[in-house]
């Protein structure tokens, strides 16, 4: 395992800061000026004409414009605004299905120059060797990555089998490494509050190791919440409210605000801007983008830009995704332009479009006019490809059998906020008959174990089906799951996946309508990101024709937390009906042969 | 050498923690409960009820007024403020004059739970054995004491003689004891901004290390400001204006606002206030305060309370001190009143004179009513004493001897900010006669040197003086030093202080009017606060009676830093008058025979 050659150590360096102070003081010239410019400062946020002298990766002069002229490379910045580098404080690059490269090439010519990336989703189906590909990935991106260790594999242990199990020696290990920022969103809320004996070994790993436990603190108030920050954990992204965001913010929390959830920034931006100023504590974050979004929008610039647009300072929306960023992350050497710290800086046109006309990181400049100067290295994909470990499915399989006449099944009633129901249902040739209102849902274990037989479920909530859906993107474990009205589609759906390594695929009256192969873990393209937003777009257009969707919890992004166990309620997963609360997990949905 | 027990890692117990949240779910009951408090929240400056509940050093839970009862011990906050324990930023304990044991009884009760203590003082007259003794005499105390790394000593070396020499490699030795949080005020600006290889390589030690270099930036801009940021230092406490405050915090430098500068708060104060929010890199601290001071007005806690009384947000003062400081210096469990975090938490009777009725550190109350609840251990002071390695003086050695007729001597021009003048005067009986308007001022080195003959110049624009004074405390080598009008009254007073093992000494008249005796390092006293505080005040006192002060620059104060070889301009050093801009030494002050 490699550290990030972007780690803060390079600017310890004695010849760079000899090199540096000789250009600072005026005795020899700068590697690059930057001339013209407004700094926003992030600190007393003010906007400023100044001019800004690089030696390396370094920021050697922050001064009054035209004092200084001589530098190997002069930039050219009038009319731009200098911002530091945003900080993306929570993310998954699995969520936008394409390589650490292709992310890169998407977000660093918008101005993100540092992501915290929580690769769980690589960790729950490749384990180490996942977290290995990842930071390894992260070497040679003009992107910096700080890495976190996966705290949830699998995210509910004992309800569900992934393709892991990461321990707390395990997490010990990968916190040694300085690549590492420390321990990804805690995700088993119930495990931390509970004193379970796993979480608490995990949670005590991150202390050990003096770095953060970032939080996932959904719904958390009063008890709950005070037992989950005195195990350790310090942030939360899962906002539901303005009111959750106040009430976060007062118990102490580091918050990083979520762009994934763009109906809650209206009231976020509102509660902020009645606080009358921005506290330290907030940060930004993306979580998940998918690749349309992703192609369309950009990544933690679209959250910035979006803030604005619903009318938060555009300094407090940069200060949140810059200075109180690396405050949290420890980073004395990000977040401010200064001299003394790294020289990660983006030109912006404005402070409403955020349009980056030039990036530089590490006082290179890497990307110019919304393109990268250099393509980032993309790392071989062999170790991520093969994690379709299943045999081909029949239409039966997704049949659950009875002897007796009529049956009492167990229903997973609404999509999202999921509760336990029952209905009573007829058997028919030696099959259960789905009642009228439920969707089939199908979970195949595709990891490697012997019992890869589906689990069959029956949701309620979820409209009309026409047809089937199948994904190996099914939050967190990845199993092969599969939505549909019928068997038959439903074979059809896996059975492409499995022959195509792993993605999304719809099917309607025997056919398929839409594939989208994610050969990578299951989960990630190595296509290009148009390649890949064309393709899921068309995935998505297939659903809206397949299913009559019912914002906001009935949409197609339910499909993929569908079987996700660690949240509240019933979950259908690879080894049943489980709820993460009880304990309780079903193998078969029949509760009672009548 | 030992680490403070105060250290964080105690905070990371697998017991602590899981007692901690098994209190906060309700499941046991808390140690001790604050109940009826309004807690003042350094994140969203709100005012709020709400109770308290301690498990250990740990805050357990912050929750509804009354909603909890249940703890070993009931601490009642009834219409009392809580804060986060204050938390200075830069001082020198010696600057008191007492033991640390008698400075923690003196600010612990009103409210400062945490000192970021520079012992260069102890290092210039002890070396390691001081700053050893430092560390030592920390670890008991009721007060967190996070330690710097002395970073100039000597502090102007080569032109003057301290008792010791602290190169990069104690420094880096310094660094990797986990009770050192960085390196002190960089004072030496010209030797890092000049790129001076000791001053370099020390600065370098701190970057290795990933500790804050601490500064002091006194006057610096433009290119040296830019020159002394890039070779690492992040911070500045010497603030001038309230303009040099905005062009520092511009500048991205951490501030350390000062308190012992009392003239320049009201401006800092407007100029913060038209800031309209107080940026997230401000702190606060003391440096040096005299011991009567200290006994009258108090520590931290008076900066706060001048901070408010000209103006500033209650809030905002606060948070600089706890919330700001707490991230400056990466201590993610101070800060904060908040579940999960160090239980260091001030009970304040109202937010205007910031009584503190009740103290908490580490979850134990340690002061009630503005007293020390057990008092600090102290630790035995043989190691300080005699430190007067200086054999007694006659009043000719306070005489500068000649055998010309006439001779032009350089003069010391001004207090504070000196520079040089020049003289004509007789020579009679051999020995230079001062000339009119000069007040005589004598160095000896006292720290075992041979030649300990005490160098002698003349200062002018210090009044007219009627005796003399002799001081160990003399800013930064400590040698000894005597100002007067006549060598009589000096030899007089330096003898004096030889028996005494250092200290303070006024006389007049051939008689000694007040003493001070200091026998620790000839710096501080292990007398109680009110007796050191009592015979300093009649120092000063006798001051007023032999000199005629005129503010600002020729106070009392001026006597301490006469010495201080590293400020711009000449100083009288135990080697001679030094300049360390130019380079200049001259051992004596004649410069020409006429």
């Amino acid at each position: 395992m490699t550290a990030s050659r972007l780690e803060p150590a390079d600017l310890a360096s004695s010849a760079l800061r000899s090199r540096g102070v000789a250009a600072a003081r005026g005795d020899t010239a700068f590697d690059r000026l930057i001339t013209g410019g407004t700094v926003v400062d992030m600190v007393t946020g003010e906007r400023r004409l100044a001019d800004v002298g690089l030696v390396g990766p370094l920021i050697a002069s922050v001064h009054a414009p035209g004092t200084r002229t001589d530098a190997a490379e002069v930039i050219d910045a009038s009319g731009l605004y200098l911002s530091p580098g945003l900080i993306d404080m929570h993310m998954h690059i699995e969520s936008s299905m394409v390589t650490p490269a292709v992310y890169a090439d998407a977000v660093v010519p918008r101005g993100v120059t540092t992501i915290v990336w929580d690769p769980h989703e690589f960790g729950n189906v490749l384990g180490m060797k996942g977290v290995e590909w990842a930071l390894d990935a992260a070497v040679d991106l003009p992107l910096r990555v700080v890495m976190l260790a996966p705290s949830c594999v699998p995210s509910a242990p004992g309800l569900e089998l992934g393709g892991a199990d990461f321990d707390d020696k395990i997490i010990a290990d990968l916190l040694a490494n300085p690549a590492v920022g420390g321990i990804a969103e805690m995700m088993n809320m119930r495990g931390v509050i509970e004193g379970d004996a796993r979480m608490h070994a995990i949670v005590q790993a991150g202390l050990a190791s003096g770095k953060p436990v970032f939080g996932h603190a959904r719904g958390l108030v009063g008890r709950d919440l005070n037992a989950f920050m005195t195990a350790g954990v310090s942030s939360d992204h899962e906002l539901t409210s303005a009111e959750d965001l106040l009430a976060k913010l007062r118990a102490g929390l580091a918050i990083e605000m979520r762009g994934s959830h763009d109906h809650l920034l209206p009231e976020f931006v509102q509660a902020l801007n009645a606080l009358g100023h921005l506290p330290q504590t907030v940060t930004l974050c993306t979580d998940d983008v998918f690749p349309d979004d992703l192609s369309a929008g950009g990544g933690l610039d679209d959250v910035v830009r979006r803030l604005v647009r619903y009318g938060l300072p555009a300094e407090w929306a940069l200060r949140a995704a810059t200075l109180n960023a690396a405050q949290r992350l420890g980073r004395s050497d990000l977040g401010l332009i200064a001299a003394g710290r790294r020289a990660d800086i983006v030109m912006f046109e404005d402070l409403k479009q955020f349009q980056a006309r030039h990036v530089i990181v590490n006082g290179e400049p890497v990307a110019l006019e919304g393109r990268l100067i250099k393509q980032a290295t993309a790392l071989p994909v062999a170790a991520l490809t093969s994690t379709m470990k299943i045999a081909p499915l029949a239409a039966d399989d997704f049949r659950i059998a009875s002897t007796a006449g009529k049956v009492k099944v167990a229903t997973i009633d609404r999509p999202r906020f999921t509760q336990w129901g029952e209905r009573e249902t007829e058997v028919r040739d030696g099959f259960v008959v789905p009642p009228d209102d439920a969707t089939l849902i199908a979970v195949a274990h595709r990891h490697g174990l012997a019992d890869s037989r589906p689990r069959v479920g029956f949701l309620t909530g979820w409209g009309q089906w026409r047809g089937a859906f199948a994904t190996t993107v099914s939050h967190d474990s990845h199993n092969l799951t599969v939505f549909g009205s019928n068997p038959e589609d439903m074979a059809i759906a896996a059975n492409a996946l499995i022959e195509a390594g792993g993605g999304m695929v719809v099917v309607s009256q025997s056919a398929i309508d839409a594939l989208l192969p994610l050969p990578l873990a299951g989960l990630v393209s190595d296509a290009p990101l148009s390649d890949v937003a064309h393709e899921f777009q068309a995935v998505r257009a297939a659903m809206d024709r397949i299913v009559t969707w019912q914002p906001p919890y009935l949409v197609f992004k339910a499909c993929f937390g569908a079987t996700l166990a660690c949240n509240v309620g019933p979950h259908q997963t690879d080894r049943g009906i489980a709820d993460v609360l009880t304990g309780r997990l079903l193998e078969s949905p029949v509760v009672e042969e009548l």
